[in-house]
């Protein structure tokens, strides 16, 4: 690829944000041409207007790039830019998305606003690269020249990696899962620090209700343009945790078709991605790491394996009332979020709608 | 009670010993007047061996009495004591507690080594306080003429106070449960700082096996001087979290009669302490605080309730799989270790055990 | 005092005023009539309209006041208040407080606003108690049938107690001043969490420059009706810490009158608040405790003594440029915010400046 | 240099151990082909009896490596090493180097040992690298085939870089240091966590005493192969805080010949390593990074600059009693132990001490 596209960060300023700008420092498909930014910081570079807040230092080129407003013609027209990845939040992402695929943008957005549209793929590249063609739906219901794909939440997306291995090998029927998310995922300013030294809070808004309904989406089979949810249940509780990244799940898993601990043992660790998204810059690698020792994963040890796109499990073990119990590491803001939208962006590219 | 007993603490330079130290200050029915420590600490005064660990301060009485070995005759004939409460690890527990109680002792011990012996009273008194008639059980089979009675681990006894007050008003089949436990469970020195700053330890060494079991041997039925198991199947997801004191237990429970939340919510709001512990000294005010905030319990906000003898519940809700979901709160040094054996000691001083 | 003056705490709802309302609670000479706070909570009862962050449960008389705008007509008619607590930000502090004053409250502010004004007395009652009288300038000055009088910041209290000890004995030259501060002095919301986990801020707005102050109007001495700044040069640093509650300050103190290490320790451990503030409800017990131990004070462990208003010592050694070293502890919200501004209510109270 | 000089890590399951292997990972000169341990772990392989404590994985050819003991003919004889990293506990440094430089070994030393031997150089590469020709003395006084050669503690470490930069252009007089410490300083497992969370610790054990000492044998002049201290007074202050990795100093600093703001910021941010310290491969890249913002460094943030052995200054401001403040951060494991003592090697290898 002699030339890259040009793509623009939307909320760029934001913790999510950030981290798209990190993650696409010499990204060898992509370049940031644009970045966009508040009312209230719209006009000054990003180096002035931006508190970066991610240990990684800013890239240099994006000092001194000029913030910008959220605006689909400026972005197209003067920009030139083909892609745009949004962190922005789910009510202005609601408004604004769809003025950007009208505009011809492709629009890879960490936003909840249209998981839940039946014509917007839901995508992990490693586990449903073929509901992409949801595009083709999409744009007969829309008419859009661009496009919307979006990725799930960050506490859906190391579970739902994790279930999918089992999902082809032994089928699903019901998960409990209770997740120790990280303050990250709450961007910045986000959680108060009163509220989370020495403490947990056992609730974050919304979150249960993705969590129970994401995978299955995710998981489900796609006929005739289509998708129908998989029939599995899931039970959530969501919790915040005194941990600056990486979000732990603990669950309970219940096979459709019962296997001995050896055999899960062998389904995770030999998942592979399918052959749409295996090879793409940002695939993890592995897809799931399986840690042997009795107390891993941990968030501060693991959550950067495999440059942060790897989920990584442990603590496999049999169940006292469903088949099996394990833990899920994934890291919330690089393969749960930005990582994330960028790997769809890969896997669209590679699959021919965006050009 | 014109005189007051008096009482030893075996162990007592351990964050638990601490606490029985503290919460034995200023007692109505109980006097320490020995405190016990490893042979590194014998010898030396409370003041000089003890590094205290605790934010309320030492007390004045503690601070000059000498570090004894846990040796039964030297507390009984020099130390004129009548009640030890123990803090001890459980491999030395298991040695010398047995001692004790030949040599006419009461033991209160929050130990783990005796809970599973079927002649020793796992209690909880607002729970199950006729299980301590399995004293004369005990008696009767190794004709020790003082006792051992024991509390649960520290992460089953807000659980099983919260399932006692379901079982009663609708019986329980399945419980899922999930902790984030506090520091201050793994005693002192403990879990090393840099294992937990910015991090979570999905792991604590047998304690899943602990929460599976413990709860249903205190939910059980006592029939001809024996214990049957309660029929609970339980499974649990042990976790340490970044928590000074308090365990929070995320749980979802099936129910043998399921019933609406209103009534769920009355039941576990109105429940009561038994009439043998209602009154006691230590017994909790209230048995069960219902929190009615969507992000409550919290430990840093709710462990002291109570005195920190209170569960807290809170999160009451529908559960996909199940039939409810909730969050437990309990502050585990004093509910869940010192205060807890406390409550034991004088629920068997009250029904005549301890003389 | 057969009958409590009526108070209003202003500003309620934010860290410090829920503190006041703590603290308050069943004060023997003060009942809280009223309960102000913002524009966005105004019309909704406290329970309702303020999320308490402290580990103490609100008070049940406070839950159902209602939340009132900060008018001084409103709180001096209807309400029939005599004494305004002020938890109120700076700006707004500025502009509110001098109404208070003019329609005859007597105001006890937290706030820095008028801390330099030459007529008004910024007060640690066991330290200069006589600075009280500054009032009749004051009311000279402006005719205001109340008053305004002020506490220090936060982190100018703790160390400014230990220094009037010294400066008693052996007079004060030079200090060097380093804070690790509590995030409770950054108020509610505060600082991020991400901003602190793992970490540390080295840089409080506006912070160093009170401290190289406050501490000098404090210690000066006061000549007809006016204050002449102490001559003690002080240079500060003050840092943010993963803290929740208790400003730990490190100091290096230059004495006019060199003393040895024990004469110092004796003048720290003697010192006595003056007969004026000594008996106050409110009065530090002891006024300095000073500890032995290598290793403290430490904020989790002594932030409480003395109910939070002493002010903790330790660390006392030689300074290899100065004269000597020490660790200064002081509680931020209780003595060095709230409970500092109650104990002056007090003392005005006792000296007949309000009535 | 085709071939690599053969190594050994002494004390390589300690956390200062794991450093050094992590950052040996193909290293261009050294190559690591022994690792000891305490007789604990002797005899297992370093990927059973290490507990690996570091986010960075552990490297593949670390893992098979068997533990040895510290013992200097098995290193030399049948291991071929030559260097060998010391991340030995002081006492049985002081016993063991001197054994290995018999042996003809060359011991770069974490330890403070032999720091205050006046024939020891104690080397930052980046501010004294001539004094390395005290290996010659060394020789002279010992006989030593080998040599010992160290670095400083952790906190000397990056004020002392700062001061170097300072001493040059404006020379020093007086320096007031108050340290906020990382735990990693203090070894795994270290700080128990419940001394930690919410909490600081004012003390570290020995500490105060290094950084007021170190600092002025590495800015003094050599001569004769005779170090003489520089005329710098310092005062320290050290506190331990809930901070993974990387030290941050408050300094306020009494110049020889004060000078402007303007031009002590260029002096800092304009210094360079001296030629024979320079390009090495550990070489620092900058020596110093001087921040503009008002609130850094910031550990979490700033302590991988330069790969962690950037000295990160920021907070530059007069000092209202000495000339100047500033705030210092450096990575404590890394260029204050491992990273250091590579670098320290990297010197000698290059100025022919080893062959």
């Amino acid at each position: 690829m002699a030339e890259r596209l040009r793509a623009a960060v939307l909320g760029a300023t934001g913790s999510v944000g950030q981290r798209f700008v990190q993650l696409l420092d010499r990204h060898p498909w992509f370049e940031v041409a644009a970045l966009t930014g508040s009312d209230r910081t719209v006009g000054q570079s990003y180096g002035q207007g931006c508190r970066w807040v991610l240990a990684e230092s800013m890239p240099d080129w994006a000092r001194d790039l000029p913030i910008l407003p959220s605006d689909p013609g400026l972005l197209r027209d003067q920009a030139n830019v083909q892609i745009v990845f949004s962190a922005l939040q789910a009510d202005i992402a609601k408004a604004i998305e769809p003025d950007m695929a009208r505009s011809g943008l492709a629009v890879f957005s960490n936003a909840s606003s249209f998981r839940r549209d039946p014509t917007v793929p839901l995508l992990l590249p490693e586990v449903n690269p073929e509901h992409a063609a949801l595009i083709d739906a999409q744009r007969q219901q829309y008419g859009w020249p661009g496009l919307i794909a979006t990725n799930p939440n960050c506490t859906s997306t190391g579970l739902t990696v994790a279930l999918k291995a089992l999902q082809d090998a032994f089928g699903l029927r019901r998960v409990f899962a209770v997740s120790l998310q990280a303050l990250s995922g709450a961007g910045y300013p986000g959680v108060p620090s009163l509220d989370i030294i020495d403490n947990v809070i056992p609730y974050i808004g919304g979150e249960e209700e993705k969590v129970e309904w994401e995978p299955r989406k995710m998981l489900g089979a796609l006929e005739n343009n289509q998708i129908t949810l998989a029939p599995v249940a899931i039970s959530a509780h969501t919790n915040r945790v005194a941990v600056t990244d990486g979000h732990t799940v603990c669950a309970s898993i219940e096979l459709e078709r019962p296997a001995d601990l050896a055999l899960v043992h062998q389904a995770l660790a030999d998942y592979q991605a399918p052959a749409l998204s295996r090879d793409l810059p940002s695939a993890p690698l592995p897809v799931i790491l399986l840690r042997p020792e009795a107390d891993r994963p941990q968030p501060r040890l693991d959550r950067n394996t495999g440059l942060g796109m790897t989920t990584v499990v442990g603590r496999l073990r049999p169940d006292p009332l469903f088949h099996l119990r394990l833990v899920v590491l994934s890291h919330n803001t690089i393969r749960g979020a930005a990582g994330g939208s960028i790997y769809n962006a890969e896997l669209l590219v590679n699959m021919g709608y965006v050009k």
